[in-house]
């Protein structure tokens, strides 16, 4: 069974502290450096997880309970580097997905609601559950490549352990993230 | 630059803050299940993170310091599943974490002391710096497995993005995790 609205939403809550135990205050040789070449730092991802709280997510849910699957979703641009400090990128983050989350819970959707389809302008039909659905595995995608980019930094330090160590064998879909 | 001793025990520092702010209260819908066959549930990497407090990176620290390379470290069984419930073994893994990083900084290692050898039995040389910064990572490789687990538990709900969520694509090294 697929977790429910509201469990999706307990997890959508969580993300933004479990981002903030684990990066504020962290040294800049873990939060400012990537995986070469043109990869993200860690500062990067969380600049991209507050660019998609203004873009993404609740917008396109409003966008489906608008214009339904008679006009696709707006492309967006991707965000341009993030300003600022860290500590601000992540108050940001915190402060978005909270407002967020509370014009969700403020819509009150229905099951029929969560089944309205929209239109994106690549894939065609998509649902609103599928957008609530995607916005917090979007979170995990990027938990999951944030712990890879700060190991990454101690790659060479770990000597023999490289072998059992999984997230320094995650290469294959960093285009993905 | 690898990151010094100082950087890694700022990131081992935070390891448990991150998990517990991701999982305390979070439905068993997403922290009992498992990516399937015998894989793990969130809950079950949490009881190995508090097994590898109890018998890995300190007691071999401290196997070094006594015995350096003379003998090779013991081998220690994997845990049984955890006992007692989620907001429990978060509680232990914070509380032994603290205790055991009170005892890294009581031993003042200095720079000789951290290229100290010691002997794996299977990979052989192996020094005190190695096995410090194999606990973090370590601590990475579990936050990456447990937000992949956690994605898991929605891959049909998100509809056509699969396809643009790296954590989704990520199940070539379930066993080294």
């Amino acid at each position: 069974m697929e977790p429910s609205l509201q469990e999706t939403i307990q997890l959508l809550t969580r993300t933004p502290a479990a981002l903030d135990a684990l990066l504020r205050g962290l040294p800049e040789t873990l939060t400012m450096r990537n995986e070469g070449e043109d990869t993200w730092t860690a500062f990067r991802v969380i600049g991209h997880l507050v660019h998609c709280e203004h873009v993404n997510w609740m917008p396109r849910v409003r966008w489906i309970l608008e214009f339904g699957d008679t006009r696709p979703f707006e492309p967006f641009e991707r965000a341009a580097d993030p300003s600022g400090s860290l500590p601000h990128q992540l108050n940001e983050f915190s402060r978005l997905r909270a407002e967020n989350l509370a014009a969700l819970e403020a819509l009150h959707l229905s099951p029929e609601n969560l089944s309205l389809r929209g239109r994106h302008p690549v894939f065609g039909p998509v649902t609103i559950s599928q957008v609530l659905a995607t916005w917090a595995v979007h979170d995990m995608t990027h938990l999951h490549q944030i712990s890879r980019i700060i190991a990454y930094q101690s790659r060479d330090a770990v000597g023999p352990w490289i072998k059992y160590l999984g997230v320094l064998h995650c290469d294959g879909h960093s285009a993905k993230d």
